[in-house]
């Protein structure tokens, strides 16, 4: 930590910022520049409350010098980690793991038609909500166990891992037993308390991205799921909310070479939900495969027209068919296969 | 709901427009434009999946006409509504609302000592976190139950009421006997199944906007708790996440005018989470009276250079006096009173 | 500076960046933390090119300490400064500076009408386009010199001092001849050339922040008119771009008092610019000065309905007169005058 | 255009709205829905003043049915623009364009050294900023004129087009005396009169979008030069401001379908300001490909520790050939060439 003082700072405001310090653990050097005199903290930072030292008198800022987050942190695993989805498969290593399928569980006709058709064309996992999330209390709230119900038995039929929502503590145990990987939500990225309840369990789990976290929040809330005793954490960015209109949200896919760089985590890309538009899916899976994503997780419903949620950004399994083969030969260009 | 159809749009791909909207139990007028058609659909469009149509041939684009929300609207209840705070006061008529404290629960003497100085200074509540949500695993996480113990000792002595945070559906109900008004974060503010269940209880809720939400979003987490037969809602902003980094959050009082023309629920204003920083909290609170708030929620703290959370932004006990002392000065020239 | 070395940074990796340090006529204090090695940089990091250094092997990343401004700064000159507006009154002192006008001149008549209106309402300063930045090329661009014209006779019938835009270098000379105060607006806050133009002037200046201009940066635009030999710059605030859509832009009044802490700089807010909506300007007015600020630049139009530009951001007399009578009393209760 | 009326509101405010529209010589369907009363708007609205109507009694808000642009629009020109860039090759067909060079000119020797090396990797452009466009007035501004004949001298020994930046009006006709193509800033793309000076030249004019410009900002800055005669525009996206921290811009690739739906101009990518980090550069050069770019301006230098500008952000001539061997393989895979 590094503790930047304000010009003309006393020599007894120094005094009390390095008692503040010394009384905390920790240790201090002071630098006397020639405009400013900073301290710079020596030790384990992390369990300090760094805006307290703000208060004192005479400090200008704080400013951190450890990343927040420790286990989930490529300086503690430097190796890649690769996470088992359950079925057999994993994501994070040489194969781009594809997880697709509808948005919301609609029906068990619908559901079992998408996920044939989606492991046709190359699809690992199985999405799908049964437990939707809906700013609007007027629309579709999804089936809830009837939907796992049908999640399990698409699972049966095609071998691919079942990847679903799961919205409160409360819900955990229940979807625990049908899926196979625990979805958190942007929404729910900093439900801590479910952060723990999933890091409790063997399921995998994949934490989506907050619509407006920090790369430092977002890791830590990873951090959170492997300190409760889960390693099993899949990292998916699925768009943040900025200025822009001609996107629902904008996709920023430089966060895949600065999660390789900050953590041994796998990342997945949505360009579903990373663009709220159905033209952009398939121009978005072949961005993200070539900027070295371990995966994607995409809408597919075969009749985008009528789908009970996320229309306008679910594309076809015929559109998916096609862009899993253009995505083929961007694995293959960077070294990887689909 | 406006459907923009393409140039050069097929009258079968209208027809087909048409064919949907009918069978969504709506009715349409097709008006052909000079250099576009637009399709206006006539009906309550708030159940519809308004992106489905995007992906229908020829659409252009969708845009609504209708506020999402119903219930939380000035056109369902023109007066505004003003909100109990279970000690006899309330939030949303002509007196300013005062909400102050620690941002933690830190010890039985911390609060109330805290406690008594912001009841005289003026505040009608007592906020204070037995549950904290923080973002980092390693730092201080709130009493608990304990802390609720402490928040319902510092009523007792002083007859504020007790605004404390929920964080979870499984804290609904133990939350609910110590707290006189329950706090739902930023965090949560896209938790529908907490909306809901705070929505169930007797108490007042107070709302907080979630950092990149919309005000539409906001309203209908509103109506969420409505719906669930709870009228008591307070709506409260705390700041957005832009690119500013002066500031931790940049807090936009425009929301207050636009609030009141929107909404029949009171706002308060949160300056201390709104900025980050205690020297921008009294200019922030007098800004908000003046721009129209209802109140105001402040974080009080007699050590800010100790305590375990939000150091940073938390104002003494003399400068919150201070404050008040300006604000009513405020109140007064708005034709208000605190 | 602050370099933050990679951990497990190698001796040499270390050494070189010393060496880089001391070749930009530089010193350093090197700090062997538990974890991480940082390299304190001491003297005047300003001249130096900061990011370089990222790229050095073994650096993780560098953190400037000095502010990168010097003239704006508070640090070197600790009173407020007080501009004048070249006709005897000023910006800056106890009295709030009103000024107010149309978007656009359109005509004569209109614009001698609306200085008389304001003028009575007790604005000191009259604002009008005569060249006017649109970003649709379709529309109304201004009268240009006809209109600065009119803005002088404006001068000439009220006492106003006339605060008008101008949009490139090679307008300097012209707009000088006419105006009183050289407005430089959120589109130009980067133009380095037209920034240095006006600051060989003998004009004061209103500069805008740009929409999304880092409050450094908007003081080092500021720096740029003070070291080209002009010390009369007036900041002006006027909403920034952020997600969200019920405004067209995000006011954040906390800005003011952040610049009275680093700046001895005035500064201004637009509160027609800063929302984009009528209805929300008396309330913005009012706030402005509740925070702190040193004046407000306000549109006003007789007849906003059918304003070339900015209609719906405009007010009428009546409203600005009304909104000047509530921005009086809010002045009085911050010990300031109108 | 379509005018979304208040609830409740009087017959007379919606025949005061249906004159107003008749007066400005366009036509009216008036739609009563249940809630609602919406008025659709027939005719060119482009030239309407939009928000003027916003003003008028019982209008809730007014929202616009064409793009406001036209002969950027793809309605107006189907197929793709083939934009010459002035030694006989061009942007925007099958070939991709690869355009590299240095932030700044900062000598013959290392201009001629970084021209032939990105030659050599398969550039067709060769960037060069000779004056330089500097947020600190402390800071290096680029070797002005001599900057310009280095560039032309590197174009003589290598055959690569000269793309360099004009950063005003009175620069225009010097600048174009040396370069093949006219590079816009991001902090000029709203600088009308720039965009007008560059649309009446005969030069090819590459176009950076605004930090924080919309895409129909960008697409009616693009109109500007157009409207001025110049058809040969190359759009560039260089990353826009968020609250994101791990890059200096976020890079929105979502934008390239976008163009490309919206717009038959070529868009380019700069992934070196797009991102910041040197480290993040090849993979977001790949992803723009697989996206569908038409092209890549990338900062590269021999020596990027000792960069007088953006060494944070450059690669060296190595990492450039390396990813220009990537970017090969990925145009391959979506059926392009480098």
């Amino acid at each position: 930590m590094i503790v930047v003082m304000q010009t003309g700072v006393a020599q007894a405001q120094i005094d009390h910022v390095v008692q503040l310090v010394r009384d905390a653990g920790l240790r201090e050097h002071v630098i006397v520049g020639t405009e400013r005199t900073v301290i710079a903290v020596v030790g384990d930072e992390r369990k300090l409350e760094l805006g307290a030292l703000e208060n004192a008198g005479g400090v200008d800022r704080v400013m951190p010098v450890l990343a927040p987050y420790k286990v989930a942190s490529r300086e503690v695993k430097r190796e890649p980690s690769v996470i088992p989805l359950g079925n057999g498969t994993a994501v994070g290593g040489k194969r781009i793991g594809l997880i697709a399928g509808p948005c919301s569980v609609e029906s068990r006709q619908q559901l079992i038609e998408i996920a044939h058709a989606v492991k046709e064309a190359g699809a690992i996992g199985l999405r799908g909500g049964a437990f939707k999330p809906r700013t609007n209390p007027y629309q579709f709230q999804g089936l809830g166990e009837k939907g796992l119900e049908m999640l399990a038995e698409a699972r049966e039929a095609t071998g691919l891992a079942v990847v679903t929502e799961v919205m409160g503590v409360d819900q955990v145990e229940l979807v625990s037993r049908y899926a196979d990987v625990l979805q958190i939500g942007t929404r729910n990225m900093h439900n801590f308390n479910l952060l723990v309840a999933c890091g409790q369990t063997k399921r995998s789990v994949l934490l989506k991205r907050g619509w407006s976290a920090t790369l430092d929040e977002f890791l830590l809330a990873a951090e959170y799921i492997l300190n409760a005793g889960n390693p099993n954490v899949i990292l998916c960015e699925r768009g943040i909310r900025t200025h822009e209109t001609y996107v629902r949200n904008t996709l920023p896919l430089a966060i895949i070479p600065a999660v390789k760089r900050e953590s041994h985590l796998p990342i997945l890309i949505d360009p579903s939900q990373g663009t709220g538009h159905a033209y952009m899916v398939p121009a978005m899976c072949r961005a993200s495969i070539a900027a070295g994503a371990d995966g994607l997780i995409v809408e597919v419903h075969a009749d985008p027209e009528h789908a009970l949620t996320d229309g306008a950004q679910s594309i076809t399994p015929e559109v998916f068919a096609q862009t899993v083969r253009e995505c083929a030969r961007i694995a293959e260009a960077v070294g990887r296969t689909t």
